[in-house]
Formats: C-alpha cells, structure tokens, sequence
C-alpha cells in the first residue's frame, strides 16, 4: 500500500489549494456482536465514525461517504436496519451518502451474516492541514471520551466474553447507572467527533490529532508526533468506562495490552498548544487534559500529573 | 441509498466548478473463480475496473482509488497477488492507489477466501459533465470491446459451469485461437476503458457512456437515455467472444436472458453525435457501430442495419 501523508489517518490528493483526504474501513469483529444480539441499526454509526473520524484528524471536512454491504442472500429487513445507521453517521458528520453497493454473494457469508466497508471523503485547505509537525515540547494532550470499545478489539471482546461464562443479556458488572447489559455496553455506537472537532479546530492552536482505533494510543498517539517527542499520559485524568475494567478482570489482561489493544474511555487525542488547551477546556466540560509533550520517543503511563 | 446524478453510474458531489464522482463496487462471485483456480494476480484489475469505469461514464478522470480487503486470517502472499493487480488497475486507469484496509475478521470468510470492494473518486468540470440529456434521435451507439464476462454474472457462470460436467482446465468450446482453458476465459480481467475513452471524449461529440455491467444493454443503455428515446441495436455488428456462445449453449439460455445478464463481448457503450461517430470509427479500429438512437423507450436488438 502506498503510505497516506505523514501524521495522517487518512490518505491525502492535492487539488488545487487543497487536500482530498480519504479513508476506509470496516467495522472489524464487532459485526459478530450485533449478530449476536439482534443490534443492526447501530453498526452503520460505527462504519461511519470509522472513516470520518479519520479524516478529520487531518483538519478535513467530510463531504460524502459510500457504503459496501456483503451478504450471502439479501435480507431487506435487515440491510434497512444497517442502512439507517449509515444515513445516522452522515448526519452526525454532516456528509453527503453518495451512495453505495449492495453485494449478493451466495455462499460467501453465514446466513444471516454480512461484511460492510465504507469509504469517506473530505477536504482541507492546503494551509489549513493538521500533521502533527508543529508539535513542541510542551503541548497538551487533549481527550475526548468514547462510548465504550468503540469498533476495535472485538477479536479479543469475543475471547474475554467467551471466558467469562456471562452472556451478552447480562449486566454489566460495575456499571453504576441503570440497568444495562454486556450486549449494549458493547455494541454503544462509535461516537463521531467530526462536528465538535472541527468547531474546535476553526479556534486554532490544535496541532495534531490521533484517532484511537487498534493499537489504542500506544500506537496512535506516536503517529501524529515528530521525531524526538513523545507523549506523557496521566492515567487518573479521565473516567475509565466499567466495561474496560470488567474486559480487564474477567480477560485477566495486563495494562501494557488494554493499551495497546483498546480505547481506554479516550476515542479521539487532539493536541494542542497550551493556551488553546486553556481555551478547549474552559468551553467543554466534556474533555480532559490526559497528558503532555514530552522529550523522547512513544507513549508513557504515569498516574499523577 | 440516495439516487446518483441523473445518467451517471457515480454519484456526483459538487465542488466549486467541478463534480467529485464517486463509485463503489466489488467483483462479486468472479472471486469464487479465482479460489478456484487460484488466479489471484488479476482480480484487483477487475476491482479497480468496476469503479472506474462507473466514474468515467460522467466524464471524470479518476483521482484516486481505496481498497478494502477483507479475510479471515491474513495469507500474506495471497494478498500481494491481490495488491499487485490492484496496482495495475490504478496504473491502467492513471489513477493513485491512496491507501486501503486489510481486515482480519475471524470466523466470517471460508479457509483461503476474502471479499474486496473499491472506492475511487474522479473529478470533471461541471460545464464537460457527460449525462445524456442531450442525446437525440439519430445520435450512434459506439460500442467498445470486452475481454469477456467481466464481472458481472458470475453466479449464473457457476451454475452453467457445474451443469456443463466441465472444469475450469477444460479448453473452451469454440475457441478459435491457441490453447485457452475455461478458467482462463473466464478470469480475464475487466477492460478498463478509461484511458482510451477520456482521449475519445477530449475530442467533443460524445453525450452519454454505459458501462455494461449486470443487467447488460438492457438494463444499463437505459440509465443514459432521456424519456422517450431508446435504442436499437444491431446484433450482428460485432464479434461474440466464444465464451458467451458456449455459456448460451451450455446453460441452455435464452437470447432475452443472455442479454440482461453478460456484456456480450461490448463492456461500454458511448452514445455520440453522428459526426464524431464517423471520426472515432475512422481512428480506431478496435470500437464497432452497434446501434443508433431510435424514439421509443429501452433497447431493441435487431440483426441487421
């Protein structure tokens, strides 16, 4: 594959004093999941934010997205339910559904299965774009919470559920709010940062953004930074959903891998200058200061500012 | 899905005094072919085909191309063979290969199969937009070769292929060159007409463009015209490839079938200006005079001018 832009989540193609920027992607193992539990209206959201959210990181807004529907024999019923999903994440990223391919295939997918892609577009001006190459020393790591796993580690999802002998009817152990099973904590839509991001971005100071998909900030955080640096994370800055801390117990995993494996309450880092980190925080409550620039190389874990 | 732009095989997104135009698609069935006889190297040529061509039927010159791969558990020669065809496509179609996703989902492809689709985006100027709505009466059908069944199919191909009792090493019937199995004739890849069209269209006179995927001339010539015109088609201006003729037979299929299922050797047709009709005929020996313009709605097949 040929590389997408330095620092960029998303593919770039120059136009005239701009950037097309591109991406696809699927929504992985956690199609297994809404098989599982019958939850098809929200994997569309999911297909969506995966895409868009990697575009924006590079400043761009999305203009359209297209879908790809797989299935062995076409349930109508059931590809409106993921259809209306899809046209959900248009709306919440304020992109046009170009359109899109429904692919009977006989005997390609278990009954009752199906893959999706999608694919999205967006534009920044050249001027404009988000790298990560004016990061210094110093910056600040801003966070935005995710709704939960979000659309990675559902391979591994799939292996803490299976050990733990609860089902997805379950309640959530540890959850302090109402009733809510494993099924819905799991399946909880992508959350699509594109409108709050780009509001943001239209301030100014935010320098870098990473899209926390696999490999969680261990291995996206350092995509966007530039040689030398490196990013110092304070564990105890946020909120860690219950269903990363029930994944960890009942999956028996090590911090070293929930890093690298899953999301950990953060979905999207955006950093920043600190006046704009200033700025950022005194206007949302809803982010968190998760860390700071540092000299070196990667992702490091203390517990305390 | 929302409708694509009157005439257009992408859907259109303005931007400034251009259309971006997008399209996705995947081969479909094709790929069971190549698991079976194990042709891995060309199948991207078809990936890229399907969505190029779609875009080039609006005029627009393809910008650039994303794949999706998605498998159980990841063979990495397999998918080289496959990203090497896919980087031919892009090359045939001067278009850049901006990123993709392999996706490792277990459990949901067979032992050694995968599922591809394909994104890519072209741009045109607004005021060189190809829809068909000036196509008028009189107007010529020019139709461009195929290498075969293409894409499209290719579960009636299967279901002919098991009734025939012959394997894909069998020679095929009616072939008149060197040796060429069924296999082979049937894993041709998809001609990509963007290169040869785009020179065709720089040079004026051309007013509508389907590309023959399934449904054939009956469904796609169709989607070019405006209400009230049709076209008749004459079935004895062009040369049938072998492949079809022993599909027919094999399958026992009637005409009326053949025709909304197969390109029947003419992948694309450019619906042109008699004037410019008599200038590409004159430049190229490779396209055929298949039809021409008629009032009346859909497609009409006779044998003779």
């Amino acid at each position: 594959k040929m590389a997408p832009g330095i620092g960029g989540f998303g593919g770039l193609y120059p136009l005239g004093d701009s950037y097309l920027v591109a991406s696809t992607d699927g929504v992985g193992t956690k199609l297994k999941l809404a098989f599982e539990t019958g939850i098809h209206d929200t994997i569309g959201i999911d297909l969506v934010a995966m895409s868009v959210n990697d575009i924006v990181t590079s400043g761009a807004k999305p203009l359209f997205f297209l879908d790809y529907f797989g299935t062995s024999q076409l349930d109508v019923d059931l590809a409106e339910k993921v259809i209306k999903g899809i046209v959900n994440g248009c709306k919440q990223s304020d992109c046009a559904l170009l359109g899109g391919e429904t692919a009977e295939m006989p005997d390609f997918y278990a009954k009752g299965e199906y893959d999706l892609s999608g694919f999205a577009v967006g534009i920044v001006k050249k001027d404009a774009l988000i790298d990560g190459k004016n990061i210094k020393l110093g910056d600040v790591l801003i966070g935005f919470p995710s709704s939960g796993v979000h659309s990675n580690g559902f391979s591994l999802v799939r292996r803490v559920l299976a050990r733990s002998g609860l089902s997805l009817d379950d309640q959530l152990p540890g959850h302090d709010g109402g009733p809510f099973s494993l099924g819905e904590a799991l399946m909880a839509p992508t959350v699509i940062y594109v409108k709050q991001l780009l509001d943001i971005i239209s301030k100014g100071g935010v320098k870098g953004i990473a899209h926390i998909t696999g490999g969680g900030f261990t291995d996206n955080i350092p995509r966007v930074f530039p040689p030398g640096l490196g990013a110092k994370i304070f564990t105890n800055s946020w909120h860690v959903p219950a269903v990363f801390k029930w994944l960890q117990e009942a999956g028996n995993i090590d911090d070293p891998e929930m890093r690298r494996t899953f999301n950990m309450g953060i979905g999207l880092v955006a950093v920043v200058a600190p006046e704009a980190a200033e700025r950022i925080l005194a206007e949302s409550d809803s982010v968190y200061r998760i860390g700071v620039v540092v000299n070196g190389e990667g992702v490091e874990h203390v517990s305390h500012a």
